[in-house]
């Protein structure tokens, strides 16, 4: 597969901000984090994890898209991305990093609403110093600076089959990995083993970077989903978790998997069960026209038919592509209405009370699946877990 | 080796910050960006590659650190960091992402001076959207908001002994995995492809991660440094550079090598001695009360004694530590003076113009190495270049 994008897909990404700046009385929008930098430049570096520099793209409703760079970027922008107005400085430059340049930019574009879109809003971050934005804000007035990321993520929720080509591709090396990792894996004594083994097994696949591969695991279920891996040895009984957000060309797949060290307890079959009922539901649920809200009530429900508690996570699944997680949130709350093309993730979860010796503890039990929406229902782009909680053979026996 | 850090040096971390901020006036210091969050509570997680739910750490002048954190990290918090003031709300929730409780731990703070200080300015970014930075400043008045990065830059520059110790465990993978190349290499054809093997690689020795794995290749020498790797098939005559900035335990290293694949061009011989005779210049002027300026100098004048012209990089070198890339620039104006526990990179480069058949083209030469400061001079965390260029057999031969 190709990496990147033809020119013609930018044009079209370019157009349909630029009908949405339309509608919001923007003059243009301007973007630093990199996602938001790659999804409207195509520009493919890992340079975005220096802080260092700070990139800046203006998006104008009318007219070509103006990069402000610094000029060790210059070539990299030349050669792989279709923007052609570019404007550099030498960075880093402390007292003005590009902001004049930017300000320069951000002037010339505001003539019919003066109004500026930004990153600002909920899941956004900046690519450039705070302290530089407030100046922005400031030496802007009265041009007015608004969040864009409304806009943004609206455009960025709906895939192009491209964009869906690139997910299906790493949840299909993710998918291997997994399914291999009883190989993989063999002989690791520790979580961090086992999931230092899948990092390498997912690069040598083809993913080209792995920077979400979580592990946790305990006696009969794990408490945690966002830390780790730990370096607790692996013991008859442990059920292991493991999460990847790895990608392939900017794209992320999303999902976790489980595995059992020995026979897992009924109580543990019994949770994987309920969820794993869960993640069918919000299956059967996702189609055009349905809500998110209505996906989570269906996997929701499920849950509370198998007398299972909702975890404290927060939602049940989200957006998922050139950032690891995006909107929409598939949560109580959120209305967003599904369209053909989106790509999210189900991610059901419950807590259960295991009577440890020590005292009762709470565990989580968390599945999550990748699809994208269709026509008329929606496709697994990650390869459904086994209903069965497979069977690592690592560790010790206690 | 243990990862994580006593008490005791959070501790004095917290110490130390509490005494800059009586000097500069500050009654808290709010801190949201990875690098700093962990420095200064020890957390360390995967979970700051989504964008979904920020993380608050309040540091005041006076009194026990303060974390404003989503539920889904309290009891990562709990485990694995000393904070124990902890206060949590369950994210995502759009309308209030902890802001309110952000806001009053400072107001209670602001007792003093009236004025708190944030990650504002040059090389800063923010763990949290701007707009909310923007709801805080407003909602905080008339208590001001103020540039903390100069304190947290000054302090963090200086790296404990256990910090140097990790920075030391990842160069010297780096180094392992550099020297093994020609073998982990073998049979590859592409950039891309060799890239991937010493990603695969630096995670087997024991890199946790490897979040910078850039490749370059031309044939006589490469054009750029931050950006690949290429799927440019490898070929006799070409240069390979690679670049690495590779994690343990939060900690990075970050240096190149160089591979010939065949025999290299005088050009490229020429080019790659100045630029190594920069380095042992550079490695010859660093030493405390020496200025990171005086660094630059020596490293410059190395390469016009070899009629060599420095390139349009604009620096030769940065702190290194949390991040890839840090306070002080190894710059002509900046002044930093080197103490001992200072680690920094040396990374002289050149620009030379090489006789393409097509037209001239420019092409550059980047070494870089990783050192410490010490209590007369400085010792590497890398292991040094080979000073001939090493040889790789891969790729067709023309």
């Amino acid at each position: 597969m190709d990496r990147g994008f033809p020119e013609a897909e930018f044009a079209e990404r370019w157009a349909r901000l630029s009908d949405m700046m339309t509608e919001a009385g923007l003059d243009a929008v301007l973007v630093t984090s990199e996602a938001n930098f790659r999804y409207f430049s195509g520009f493919a570096s890992q340079t975005w994890v220096t802080p260092t520099r700070p990139r800046y793209l203006v998006l104008p409703r009318d007219g070509e898209p103006i990069a402000v760079v610094p000029t060790s970027n210059l070539q990299g922008m030349q050669d792989g991305t279709p923007v052609r107005d570019l404007r550099s400085w030498q960075a880093p430059c402390p007292a003005d990093d590009g902001i004049s340049l930017v300000l320069s930019a951000l002037r010339d574009c505001a003539r019919r609403f003066g109004a500026i879109g930004a990153e600002l809003g909920h899941e956004s971050r900046l690519g450039m110093p705070a302290g530089d934005l407030l100046r922005l804000i400031g030496e802007l007035r009265p041009i007015e600076l608004r969040d864009a990321m409304p806009l943004i993520a609206r455009q960025r929720m709906v895939k192009s089959p491209l964009e869906v080509e690139r997910i299906r591709r790493i949840a299909g090396i993710a998918s291997d990995s997994f399914e291999a990792l009883p190989q993989v894996a063999a002989g690791c004594s520790t979580v961090r083993e086992v999931c230092q083994r899948l990092q390498a097994d997912l690069i040598l696949r083809g993913a080209d970077k792995t920077p979400y591969v979580v592990g946790e695991a305990g006696a009969d279920g794990y408490e945690m989903v966002m830390m780790g891996p730990s370096d607790r040895r692996l013991g008859e009984g442990d059920l292991l978790f493991i999460d990847t957000g790895s990608q392939y060309d900017g794209y992320f797949c999303d999902f976790d998997r489980h595995y059992a060290i020995g026979t897992p307890a009924d109580a543990v079959r019994r949770a994987y069960d309920a969820v794993y009922e869960a993640t069918d539901a919000g299956l059967d649920a996702v189609r055009p026209g349905q809500r998110t809200c209505d996906v989570w009530r269906a996997m929701e429900g499920a849950l509370r038919a198998r007398k299972a508690e909702a975890s404290y996570v927060g939602r049940m699944g989200h957006g998922l592509g050139l950032s690891l997680t995006e909107p929409p949130s598939i949560h109580p709350r959120d209305e967003t209405v599904l369209m053909p093309g989106m790509v999210i993730t189900l991610e059901p979860s419950m807590t259960y009370v295991w009577p440890d010796p020590a005292g009762p503890v709470a565990k989580l039990m968390v599945h999550e699946e990748n699809v994208v929406v269709t026509e008329d229902g929606c496709v697994l782009l990650s390869r459904r877990a086994s209903a069965d909680i497979p069977l690592l053979d690592v560790g010790s026996r206690r």
